[in-house]
C-alpha cells in the first residue's frame, strides 16, 4: 500500500487496482487467458481532490479510497507504480460502486 | 433484488433490467429468436445519486426505483451483475416512463 | 387516448400522433403510397415536465397536449405504444404550432 | 396572409416569405430561370417568442413581422403552408434588415 | 453611403467594403489581376447592435462606421447592396483596426 | 514603431515580430535557410484590449508591449503592415514570455 | 536553474523536466535506445498564474515547482530553453504527483 501513499491523483482523477481475473473455473478447470473475462471490478487506491468547477470551487470526487467500484469497459489510463500496474479514472467515468 | 441493493450507480445513471421478450404469440404459436423485436421497456433496479450541475447542486434522477420506463432504441452499457444482464442509462437518455 | 394517459414523456420530450397522410385527392382519385407527401403536422398527445437548466430551475415545454404542431422533416424518435405508432420530439425540435 | 395568423414558429424561429425572383431584365427581355438569381431577401411574416437563455429569461427575437430581411445564402426550413412555400429561419442567422 | 443607411446588420455582424486591389505598381506598370494581392483592408460601413450574451445584455460590436480594419483571409459573406459588393464579417472575426 | 502604434488588434489577439533567424552559426558558417530552426521567440509589439467574457467584463492580456513571448510551433496569422511581416496571436495561444 | 527563472508559462501552462531514462539495468546491462521505456515521470520547474475562469477569477496551478509529477504517455509541447528540452503541460493534463 505503500506506493498509493506516495502517489496523488490530481482533479477528479481515481487510481484503480483491477480485481485479479479468475483463471480458475468453479469446478477447478484452469482457463486459458483469452477465456478470461475482462475485469470490470476494481478497488479504489487513491483519488484526486475533486474538479474545480466555473464558480472556482473545487467539486469533490464521489467515490473514497477501499470502495470496490465497477469500471466502464474502455476508457482508462494505466499507470505503472512500484512495477505493479494501476488504472486512472475520470469520477465521472465509473459506472458505480458496490455498497454493503 | 439483493443484486441491486449492492450496487449503487454515480451521478445520473440509472440501472434497469428489460422486460423478457415475448416468445410465444398470442394465438399460442413459439416465436424463433429473430422474430421476437428488441424489448425497450424496463424497470428501473437502481438510480444514482443525480449529476452535479455548474453551481455545485445535485440534481436528482427524474425516476425511481420500480418504475416502469421506455429506454431508446440504442445506447445503454450492459453490466453483468451476479451473472444477471442489466443496462446502465443516463437519466436524460430515458425516454419516458409509465404512469398508472 | 388511453395509452397517453399512461406515458408519460420526461425532460423536454414531446410525445406527438401524425395527421393520416391524405390517400385520395380533392377529385377522388386514389393516391398510391409513395405519392402521398410525409406529413409533418401533428397533434401533442403527452409533453414531459421540461428541461433542467443550469441553475437547476425546470424549463416547461412550449407546447400543450392537444395543438396541432409543425415537425422537422427529419428527427424524432418513433415509439410504439398499444401497438400504435408515435413520435417523440425534443420540445426545440419542433418547428411551430397551429393557432387559431 | 390569413395563414400566417395562425401559424406561430416556436422558440427563435422566423418565417418568412422570399421575394419573387425578376423574371424579365430592365430592358424586357425574359429570363429563363437558370439566369434567375436566388433572391435572399424575404419579409418576415411570423416570429415566434425567442430563445430561452439560461437564466430561463426569454430572449426576443429581432426582427419584426413585416420587416424586409437579409437572408444567408444557404440554411433555413422550407415550409409549405396553405399549399405556399416559406422558410423557417432561426433570428440569429439572418444576415441583417433593410430601415427605411 | 446611401445604401449603408438602409440596410442594418443584425447582432454582431459588420457590414465592411474592401478597399480596391491596386492595379498599377508604384512604377507604373499595370499589374494583371492574378498579380493583384487579395484586398484585406475594409472600410466599415454599418455595423449591428451587438451579440446578447447570456445574461440577456447587449455587447456592442468593438468597431465604428468608418474605421477601416484588417480582414481575415479567409471566412465572411458577400452580400450585393445596390449592385454592389460588401462583406458581412462578426465583430470577433475582424483582426484589427488602423487608428491615427 | 509607427506601424504599430497605427495597427491596433481587437479583443484578446497579440501582435508580435518574430526575431530573426540565426544565418550564421557562432563558428562563423553560414547557414543555408532550411538549416535555419523555425524562430518562435517574439516580440510583442502591439495588443487587443482583451476578451469579454460571458457577464461582460473585458479580461485583459496576459502579455505587455515590448516583452519577449513564445510562440506555439503552428498557428498564428500572417498580417503584413508597411511591407513587414508580423504575426497576430490569441493571448491563450502564446506558452510564456521570458522574465529578467 | 538560470533557464527557469527567465521563462513563465502563460495561464495554466505547467513547465516540467523529464526524467532521464534508465540505460542501464539493474543488473548492469546497458539498455539500447529503443528498450528504454518512455519516461512519464518529470520534475515541476516553472509553472503559470492559473487560467481565468469565467467569472474573471484566477484558478491557480494544482503543481507547485520542484514537485514530481506523472505525466500522460501523450501530449504535451516541447520547448527548447538554453539548448535543453523541457515540456509545457496543461495543468489539467498532468496525471498525479508523488508525495512524500
Amino acid at each position: 500500500m505503500q506506493a498509493f501513499r506516495k502517489f496523488l491523483p490530481l482533479f477528479d482523477r481515481v487510481l484503480v487496482e483491477r480485481l485479479t481475473a479468475e483463471t480458475v473455473t468453479k469446478g477447478g478447470i484452469m482457463l486459458p487467458e483469452k477465456s478470461q473475462g475482462k475485469v470490470l471490478q476494481a478497488t479504489v487506491v487513491a483519488v484526486g481532490p475533486g474538479s474545480v468547477n466555473q464558480k472556482g470551487n473545487v467539486q469533490p470526487v464521489s467515490v473514497k479510497v477501499g470502495e470496490k467500484v465497477l469500471l466502464p469497459e474502455y476508457g482508462g489510463t494505466k499507470v505503472n507504480l512500484d512495477d505493479k500496474d494501476y488504472f486512472l479514472f475520470r469520477d465521472g467515468d465509473i459506472l458505480g460502486k458496490y455498497v454493503d
